[in-house]
């Protein structure tokens, strides 16, 4: 490292952070206040940080929401990759835990977040390419890691329309989980998936 | 009919065409500009009526659009029981065609405008509340059908599950084709779930 770069590294630091605090409060808001209470200057407010800075970050309002749903969205797939590894399932790990931990990604608060965002989506342009794009990358990596934990083969016919099936009936359980806690029916529906899955892809 | 009775009918069926067209009026609007957007008088204008006479008719906002869901999805329901019925599919409707008529329910626009209320309610609590009771009964009268038209007995075991899982997986479908249409990824998913669904309920 050169005496120069070391000079710089705390203020990239608190630029990290910075960046890391106004995305994690972004996530927040949506999910406590939905897209219309969600402005930049309440994200800022609530992450500690000046609005001018917030703009220094992220230039739009857009930008900085996307980036706030992406970012929680990769650390939970990094999360889910992790709960998931060999090292600490001990070995393969069963249908059932793969696919409560599958439906655990839609039914916490970034679920709640990105339901705002993409209902608001719907009806304001600039936002609407930015989420449709989010949503394929997000989803095409979801799809991924699915696959892979569930040991399939795609190849095979049937296989990846059962995965997809099981991507969007966590989507649902999400969306049952919004008003109410769903918890108790929705581990019946996770059980009987699971059974479902070892008959049909086993 | 008693001559008092007569004259009374053509006002009694003027109150009941306003009321329809007020609630038809408010499920497009929801659709089309979300909760925000959509107060009464922006309803009451669609629908060619005072924002007086929608006042007669609905007291509050969530008065207006609790009833308009409610309606939307009975007449969904009942068009559904007819589209499947033993008449119009000549036998008992192959499964394939149960899961797509399912399936259809959440991906049109009453789905749309259930979501924006859906998801305004998640920060509303007047609404909230009168949201859950409705998302019950729609909810159990939907279960009702599917398990009617698939032909299935709950009282075996994993059945209401499987059942609760295909409807889960058609709300997550619908939420799948908010911003962009996914017809054709839905198709492979509904063909493959109905194939699966013969296999575990057959």
């Amino acid at each position: 490292m050169t005496i120069q770069a070391a000079s710089r590294m705390p203020q990239q630091d608190r630029s990290r952070a910075t960046r890391r605090r106004l995305l994690e409060a972004a996530v927040d808001c949506l999910a406590a206040y939905g897209w219309a209470g969600s402005t930049v200057s309440v994200v800022a407010e609530r992450a500690g940080v000046s609005r001018g800075a917030a703009q220094h970050h992220f230039p739009t309002r857009e930008d900085l929401f996307t980036a706030a749903v992406e970012h929680v969205a990769d650390q939970l797939l990094a999360d889910v990759r992790e709960q998931l590894s060999p090292e600490a399932q001990g070995d393969t790990p069963r249908t059932e835990t793969v696919v409560e931990v599958i439906v655990r990604m839609y039914t916490g608060e970034l679920f709640r977040a990105a339901l705002h965002l993409w209902v608001a989506a719907a009806r304001e342009e600039p936002l609407r390419a930015r989420i449709i794009a989010l949503e394929n990358r997000v989803g095409r990596e979801a799809h991924r890691a699915a696959v892979e934990f569930l040991g399939v083969d795609e190849r095979a016919p049937g296989v990846r329309e059962t995965v997809q099936a099981t991507l969007d009936m966590a989507r649902g359980l999400g969306l049952a989980n919004l008003l109410t806690d769903d918890g108790a029916r929705r581990a019946g529906v996770v059980r009987q998936w699971a059974r479902i899955l070892d008959g049909v892809l086993g």
